[in-house]
């Protein structure tokens, strides 16, 4: 049955109302009166709906059935990563996370950030936009949110709040990211930290292990800074039963 | 210490005798006779030399430790994807399977694919390259050999092969990925395949179960036809105790 993520559906009186680009999708697709399809608010929630009736602005849809949404993961993850150089590179950590699994993503600057944009904050809109895009792909119950977070202070804020807050490191004293998650399966929220380009710097790992975190190892392998994201983050879903 | 990997060392009589770009590239990190580095062969060992002159066309280094390449993953991975249409999916597929551990990566030609090249065994050298590039990047031990294996039919005998086999399917008879992978954390080989755009045909599925086979499922969140693969691998390094 097909599947819809419609953000803006239009629900009254046990009817669902999809308008704009959604009701086109749905005439594209030659879907029917009497055919059935899911739609999913974004909010986390299904409906399983009838198509009553479809024109070129509007299709109208009797809601048979509500569920709590079955794609979303057990466990809310935040992905915080150093600001990486280009925006090809962020924009790959946003699309990628939303598939994996994040529930959100978020940026920041720190020691070895080789960009220092002067207003992150302008950038939000196309990464929220990017996010939404990979959230309907792949058929996500919520649109996972992107934000700038200014520093690894406003990140490390973020990550204590969380069931668990694991931070990459590729140097030095580090736990073993598979014994700690290990340990931790039955977290219900998480936070992955990982770098730039260059990585931390040593006093980065050390505060972050002072406000509690776990220093993580992901084994001997250089991943790149668009790459360890999508490593842990899986690694995450894989230990708390979300890959099955 | 600094690890280099050169596939090109030449080794004689307790001396590496480094050329070429990579001479060149000891010269541009300033290393001096006197310091250490670790000098990767590509085959799976690792030097500790100590450097005994430099100039332009050779370095010379006194070998002083011998050791097997500590970032080798104890499991060898092959992932098969159904060809995606357009390189960057490809090329993406392939760096991000060397960086997270994968031992070999091979595309091949199924139903659902879009993309039919005339040729494919033409484009095997850039993909190569991309392997190369990715192995000296992420510090593997070994370069990991990228092909084509024509037909699903080889990619499920390459399949066979190994300890385990995994087919990511989307819909259908699945096991869950983690309790096979679960049961599976001792096994040294493993193949992972993954489908084109559209995914795989069900007869494709019925093929590979046949087969023996494990039809997994990742979960409910779509993922991209170059995501797959590495959230594939990820959990199978996660699995074997590669990622720690």
């Amino acid at each position: 049955m097909p599947k819809f993520f419609m953000a803006g559906t239009n629900l009254k009186g046990g009817m669902a109302y999809v308008r704009g680009q959604d009701a086109e999708h749905i005439r594209v697709l030659r879907l029917r009166p009497g055919d059935d399809v899911w739609v999913c608010d974004g909010k986390g929630t299904d409906y399983k709906c009838h198509i009553v009736k479809t024109d070129k602005e509007e299709a109208q849809l009797e809601v048979v059935e509500v569920r709590p949404c079955t794609s979303e993961p057990s466990v809310d993850t935040a992905v915080l990563c150093g600001l990486p150089k280009g925006s090809d590179r962020t924009d790959y950590i946003i699309q990628k996370s939303v598939e994996a699994g994040a529930d959100e993503i978020m940026f920041f600057d720190c020691a070895r950030c080789i960009a220092k944009p002067d207003e992150p904050e302008k950038k939000t809109e196309r990464w929220q936009r990017i996010a939404e895009e990979a959230a309907k792909q792949s058929g996500r119950g919520i649109i996972p949110q992107v934000s700038w977070v200014g520093s690894l202070v406003g990140a490390l804020d973020v990550a204590v709040k969380r069931d668990i807050g694991l931070f990459m490191y590729e140097t030095g004293e580090r736990e073993s990211l598979s014994e700690v998650l290990d340990k931790n399966s039955g977290v219900k929220s998480a936070a992955i930290i990982t770098g730039p380009e260059g990585g931390f710097e040593k006093f980065e790992a050390d505060l972050a292990r002072a406000a509690g975190l776990h220093v993580c190892s992901m084994g001997e392998r250089i991943l790149r800074c668009e790459t360890a994201p999508i490593v842990a983050l899986t690694a995450v879903m894989y230990a708390t039963g979300n890959l099955a």
